[in-house]
């Protein structure tokens, strides 16, 4: 499957209509029919993919996501909470996945293809809501837990409540970056 | 201001313009430019506002949100825990947005009236992202406690767990229904 395409020259075909949005409200469509295949290009914003700005989006997810893990897993008691389980978790794959889809934005920046078609943002969009979802819960959850033993119970001098917050700070900050990116991909994939 | 429009008929003026989306990927947008001021209708899709789904979408948020409210309310212990409290106050805002905006999709289908313009629907993606974010993060905070008090400390016998997960699962089940109402929305105004 060729789900990307050169993003600058050359066009295979030449386009056989060329239509602009209607009014004012459309401005951001370009849909170039060529050979009978309709395409649909979809506008360059900085955060999508395969633009810099959705590059540094997902360097920001993985490394604040792989702080994250890596301080809850410093702790030694980690595993007795099923939050903070579940937060390595998440926060695992949010690593994952960010470290993916940052690859393939380095890809598509070095060879200087478009990556913003309909399927390729609907995946992405998919696999954003999910890994954000889960990511915002697990620290959430976490931050549930924090705030009962270092404010509620008071019981911070036998557990490692800065390290749990720390981890947990390190989770939100995450998916305050991957927030952006399911949005951007959900609303170019509204607006094709 | 004049947010809504007659839905079916008069219309103020004859339309000047009337064109239809592009190729086919935009084939659910339609933009009437009247009087020189420019109007663009939204396709009725069932759940956005001022539809009978979206009447029954704010409704099931109401009535799962005020039981939440209630029943966690009702355990006399949920205010030494900071995450209860917050769950107490995030479906509190939750139950207020949803009957607001029950009210107004039962004004706008009794009259028959049209809520989808770009403002209003702008001001309700925005109210939905908010209440939902708030009251998805106060049952996974919710959620993260519960799990710790019942499965890792096993101490529910000095504990309301039954009330707590009841309650909890109130609320995700609001959230549930909240977030269509703002994935819908924001989807209407990205396409618009």
């Amino acid at each position: 499957m060729n789900w990307s395409h050169p993003s600058v020259h050359p066009v295979e075909a030449p386009p056989l209509i060329i239509t602009d949005g209607v009014g004012g409200a459309n401005n951001n469509n370009n849909a170039v029919v060529a050979g009978g295949a309709e395409r649909v290009r979809m506008k360059d914003v900085q955060g999508m993919p395969g633009t810099s700005g959705g590059l540094i989006l997902r360097i920001c997810q993985f490394v604040f996501a792989a702080s994250s893990l890596s301080i809850m897993a410093s702790t030694s008691d980690f595993i007795s909470v099923t939050a903070f389980c579940y937060l390595v978790a998440a926060v695992g794959l949010q690593c994952l996945w960010s470290l993916s889809l940052a690859l393939v934005d380095i890809y598509a920046l070095l060879v200087r293809r478009c990556l913003r078609n309909c399927r390729i943002v609907s995946l992405f969009a998919i696999g954003d809501g999910i890994t954000s979802t889960l990511t915002f819960a697990a620290a959430c959850a976490s931050a549930g837990i924090t705030v009962l033993i270092s404010n509620d119970l008071g019981i911070c001098g036998q557990n490692h409540c800065t390290r749990f917050e720390t981890a947990t700070a390190m989770a939100f900050i995450s998916w305050c970056a991957a927030a952006p990116s399911f949005l951007l991909n959900f609303w170019s994939l509204a607006s094709r």
